[in-house]
């Protein structure tokens, strides 16, 4: 592996996380929060240092990175990567922030991603558009020790998956990605297929939508899976899940992320007591307490970075998806929010007005 | 008021009280019950004797009717009035039941109508067909004291509102029928009106969709008024409730059951913190406890009676009602069910492929 430059732009547990690795594997790395958020990361821009504990054997000690930093020109000037590394509702303003700074031979990976790749263009298309990737998922487990704290516990690592924007550049890129930064396992046709992948809107939806009530009132006895998966609960799942699996097909990918999660075979067929028997049954689920706000992220992320635009692709493909839709029409009540504004509309994704053959296309080779 | 024949058709407690009350009045009454249903009022059958108890003072004693039977011709023959009082999903059974056994002077009421007339007419058409009325309401709280039981605690009185299919024959039918049966208050424009006046489905919208999982776990805590009436729950019933009047808005009815059993004024523009006081500032409501089933009239009357006929005649007209819809799209995932197609489609109440135009002549001239 050649030492790399790398921007990691992000202000949170996983981003401080990344910096650090990324500096322990050798590369010099460049920490960037926004002007706006610094305070909350003093410490950290005075020192330039992280202290990593937990878990991982070669995660441990403290890390110096080459700068910390809220001047997005010098954090990723001459950067072979640029790591986004923050919740979704932040990257369109990351794709604000970044035009004029970046050069066509730059990586913009998103951890993640969530149809990101797919804002950011639209947002820094031209002669000197990066190439962009999306991750599906944080690669570690997580914590600051506490709200401005130099010390990050990592507790695990995640497998995480890829698509690249445009996906033929994929193939190219992905050998020396998985030296530079992570061993990324399955490379997604492309990053329409990253987006679809994502478990959490289907694997949430009837239990968070059956128990809103609860939700609502802060009950200390209320435990989501425990309580909150029920039959009902999770033939809503699967039912919603058999939507997105099917707009899915009429794209040509086979989307399993719910049998990934559970360890089946492909296409397997889930009636809700084997759903049932996932969420009770797992020791990582059982004892999540709560949510007990509407504002959950089960809602505030998993509709306008999920549903929001499943049901836009639908919409634009032709594929009814009838509870996606009436989900969302009832959340926007509960929210008094229109979440199809606010969420990734075909508009901030940059495919309004696209059939499917220019839409993959797009999403292929970049070119509309 | 000159006595008349009446045919109370029914076996539950209503249908015993009101057998009974028009029978204290001077009319002659038979009662029915269908063949397969009778062993449940063997009694009744035996002495044709019905007991009632209770609030009200004129509903007291033994009241001895002119028959009971389960010969559909023996009770309907030469009746002025036919009234049908059953739940809903009955109603299709006694049209088909009354074929060939009614005349064009006789009136079929029935309590609580909810499109019933449509349902009726549909099936009983043609040179003998009778006169319909739905009525909103069963005019009494009554409960047999024990199934099986010909005593009836008769708790209180109903006002109720009436409607006519044809519409054009109320105005020549009312004065005498407020004599003989009930003190009708409103009559409605029409049997649409009448069917789309009930409060019930949007009631219970928000806090049965939000409490699903508890109402799947029969636990004895949960009281739908006091614990499933959040601020989400009150913003769902409004948000239906609107599309319910924006189609009764199209029809030119301004439909106010919800500002009827507040006692707000017309047009009354409902807040969720208005309709939060409602449900937990009433003695009437807060006591309830559960369900604790999904199969609750809740849900199983709510949606096939309410909802889909409204959903349907929405869609005919062209109004736009997505929290309807996808309210109906969820619970079917929960029945696992078609309910568009168990409950009171378009073609179950013989409207099917017409305009508003031809609609609205139907119901007021019974002319298709």
């Amino acid at each position: 592996m050649t030492p790399k430059k790398i921007a990691v732009l992000g202000g949170g547990n996983g981003a401080h996380t990344m910096a650090a690795e990324f500096t322990l594997k050798g590369h010099t790395v460049n920490l960037y929060e926004m002007p706006q958020f610094k305070n909350n990361m003093k410490k950290v821009f005075e020192t330039k240092t992280i202290y990593l504990q937990g878990n991982i054997k070669e995660l441990q000690g403290p890390v110096t990175l080459n700068d910390v930093t809220d001047d997005i020109e010098k954090a990723v000037s001459g950067c072979d990567y640029i790591c986004i590394v923050a919740p979704a509702f932040a990257h369109s303003g990351y794709a604000k922030l970044l035009k004029g700074h970046v050069k066509k031979e730059q990586i913009i990976v998103t951890f993640p991603g969530a149809f990101s790749a797919l804002v950011l263009k639209k947002e820094l298309d031209g002669p000197d558009c990066p190439i962009f990737a999306d991750a599906n998922n944080l690669p570690y487990d997580a914590r600051l020790v506490a709200k401005g704290s130099d010390t990050v516990n990592v507790f695990g690592r995640n497998p995480i998956n890829i698509a690249f924007l445009p996906a033929d550049k994929g193939p190219s890129l992905i050998d020396e990605m998985r030296e530079d930064l992570f061993p990324f396992e399955k490379i997604y046709t492309d990053v329409l297929e990253c987006g679809l992948a994502i478990v959490n809107p289907d694997w949430h939806a009837g239990p968070v939508l059956f128990n809103i009530s609860r939700i609502e009132s802060p009950q200390v006895n209320f435990f989501l899976y425990e309580h909150g998966w029920t039959p009902s609960a999770c033939r809503l799942n699967i039912a919603m899940d058999k939507e997105r699996k099917a707009l899915g097909n009429v794209l040509g990918y086979n989307l399993r992320p719910m049998e990934d999660f559970a360890g089946r075979p492909d296409d397997y067929q889930w009636t809700w007591q084997d759903l049932y028997k996932e969420g009770h049954g797992s020791i990582g689920l059982t004892p999540i307490c709560g949510p007990n706000d509407i504002n959950s992220r089960y809602l505030t992320e998993d509709i306008p970075f999920g549903l929001v635009p499943w049901a836009a692709i639908g919409e634009l493909l032709g594929v009814d998806m009838p509870l996606t839709n009436g989900f969302i029409d009832i959340i926007n009540v509960v929210h008094e929010k229109d979440w199809r504004k606010e969420g990734r509309s075909l508009e901030q994704l940059g495919i309004a007005g696209m059939t499917k053959e220019t839409l993959l296309k797009y999403v292929h080779t970049g070119e509309k």
